[in-house]
């Protein structure tokens, strides 16, 4: 340090320190102890999928950053919030001291997922046009809103939560395309439970945390604040939450429909000449790239997702990897792929014409995506989907379990029949 | 839960099961894990002015938030950032891990205050105007520099730093005159310390995080991209943060100032009669409340700031109690206060007539207040401020002390000496 820096510095220390011991004594610091110091009862969540346990804040950072990894979780299409890791991850980590029942967990996931949309709503679309990542802003509001009810917080604790959850804002579009952004609503859900706990020492916040002059104003330019003062006895947004089929940008998930199904007609793949795409001119501009380099690209390519379409039958996360992404038939096969976007094509439709060697063309018109809102995925569609992302980890027809186990939650005195689903085989190897 | 949304919440939360587990033995999952599980090495870290010790992300947030909880820490003026909480929170927090000497320590302090003071005059007013703390969101980049430099993370590691940092903004000034507000700064810490972590378990970040396109843009509609590329070898925006004399709204001070010396010319303060002050605009429109209810309001009260200056000869934490905000000499001489606002006196100027009941007035000038820019404190206005602070909790002639240690620092090998300095008397009994 320049000697006036190292000047300055000492100056600035000690006054600091001045300052950090004059209210070393104060009641907020009593409570942050209190807190602390009830809580480092050890590690107690154990994460979906894995055979080691952790502390509540841990956990919550690990399930909410995995829930999200791979962009492959839930989407409100009309905000673009994935709403479900942030919640997920704050009612894991929380059920085992609360000791919360099934449908105490249910209640809490899915408070925790419709104050998310509902804020998004409210503050959509400036919100994110400034920059912000939706999901990371309001999933703090949300894991906030499920640790409280799991520790049965009353309406002024719930407003005390939301208060401490309000400076805990994070996310930003950046992020996107980079290892950073799935931490997103794993720190909110960090941020969420901490919030709820603050609240339960007695700390009191700024009132009406969620009003005029609060934070929405700080997050969007304009806000809607009828979004906020809906029923709660009907007519949910988390009823208009859908699941991505396929792990990658959203508006190619039409013309893969249209792909697996055209590739159902074809013999022989390599004999395909030319395939010509009619779709939404959201698909050139947000996912024009035509050759790719790796997987995390190839998520945002349309000619890929065409091409593993035809070639494989699916597009599920063994076709984005970096060895798929340039695997020598993909690449010749993404060269002979021709996007003619129009507006006459909605964004979730595409028409595929699929030329062929030594044979008629094939040509297949999907008026609505899969997952989309006029065709959500049926019950079997989501099981394979859920299947196919845990078997490699949990072992073939895992998510049978899974599924039994989410249905019987209205009734479940706790946890453990879900959790028992969601283990590892080597984990209970380990265990013994 | 009414029935459909009970369904919709059960398809959300199997479908958001399957992508945790999914992603469950992901490389950002290993990270997190590895961060977690090498951590619970326990509480190491002893807060100043307690006997007790925590973990170190519970303490860099009790230490950030006792450190700016009455306000009265320090003030960068052009930003009006307080730099110095989260800085210390984070050395402190992280030293004993690091086994870092006592000169390391400085140089982290040192660079966590400037980073924060760079990046604010970066985005400077923009962002304060759009609502945010900027103590809060520049407190995390600091904090995220101070943990850097401790574990000793070279330029890429300190990238990756500032990149988990710019994820984790915080703090809207809606906060302000509730206790949530100086939670800020120790969030801030704890989030500055889990960006330096994860930096350093190798996870990748956003690329340039500060430059163009990034977070700064997000903050704030307009950067000045030059303040971040001065020189560090002189010329330090750090060298200009001041300390405040009084724990109240720094547009007061010259007026108290004026009525601490005048008061010494009062014989009986009973007989006072009437006070005018001349003063900048900003000191009616900031602190217009004549009579506040209790402490936290007299803080923004020009007319107690007067009233106990003239009353006490002083202005410390004892005159912004609520029993002194209420106690009825206080409340009589607030009432025979008249301000006179005029642009010709500048924001730290001002002057007191004191009319007496029998005998002539007395009036004072103050050009520049006490700790502005033009009249920084001196060392023993400063040692007085901190033995103020410090001797209820640390018993009297404390300050001596941590001032020694503080200075002896760059010689230190490690904190030893400086946090024996800031133990209560009574820890060492308990400690017995």
């Amino acid at each position: 340090l320049p000697p006036p820096v190292a000047h300055a510095a000492r100056r600035s220390l000690f006054n600091v320190l001045g300052t950090a011991v004059g209210a070393a004594p104060a009641p907020a610091i009593e409570a942050i102890l209190g807190v602390a110091l009830t809580e480092r009862s050890g590690e107690t969540v154990i994460l979906p999928g894995r055979a080691e346990a952790l502390d509540p804040y841990w956990a919550a950072l690990a399930i909410g950053t995995a829930a999200h990894l791979d962009d492959f979780d839930d989407t409100h299409l009309a905000t673009v919030i994935h709403p479900g890791a942030a919640a997920l991850a704050a009612v894991l980590s929380l059920q085992p001291e609360t000791g919360a029942s099934g449908a105490q967990c249910l209640t809490a996931f899915a408070l925790g997922c419709e104050v998310q949309l509902r804020i998004g709503n409210a503050i959509s679309p400036s919100h994110y046009d400034r920059g912000w990542h939706i999901t990371g802003t309001c999933g703090v509001f949300g894991a906030a809103v499920a640790a409280a009810v799991l520790m049965g917080q009353d309406a002024e604790g719930m407003e005390r939560s939301l208060a401490h959850a309000s400076f805990m804002m994070l996310g930003h579009r950046e992020a996107f395309g980079t290892m950073t952004k799935p931490y997103h609503p794993g720190k909110a859900a960090v941020n969420g439970i901490l919030a709820a706990r603050l609240a339960a020492s007695g700390l009191p916040g700024t009132a009406d945390p969620l009003g005029p002059g609060g934070v929405l104003e700080v997050l969007a330019s304009t806000v809607d604040w009828q979004e906020l003062t809906g029923s709660w006895e009907s007519d949910w947004e988390l009823e208009r939450n859908t699941f991505k089929p396929y792990p990658c940008g959203i508006v190619s998930h039409p013309l893969i429909d249209a792909a697996i199904e055209a590739s159902g007609h074809i013999g022989d793949r390599s004999a395909v000449t030319e395939v010509e795409i009619t779709c939404n001119p959201l698909v050139p501009e947000l996912m024009g790239r035509r050759q790719p380099q790796d997987g995390l690209e190839a998520r945002f390519s349309s000619y890929h997702a065409v091409a593993v379409g035809l070639l494989d039958a699916e597009a599920g996360l063994a076709q984005f990897t970096d060895d798929r992404a340039t695997a020598q038939e993909v690449v010749r096969l993404r060269d002979r792929i021709t996007l003619q976007p129009t507006s006459q094509c909605a964004r979730d439709e595409a028409s595929i014409r699929v030329g062929l060697a030594a044979a008629d063309a094939i040509s297949v018109h999907v008026p609505h995506a899969r997952g989309s809102r006029e065709r959500p995925l049926t019950e079997s569609e989501l099981l394979s989907k859920v299947e196919r992302l845990v078997a490699p980890v949990l072992g073939d027809g895992a998510a049978t379990g899974i599924r039994e186990a989410v249905d019987a939650l209205a009734s479940a005195p706790d946890l453990r029949a879900l959790l028992a689903a969601l283990r590892p085989a080597s984990a209970e190897t380990e265990a013994v």
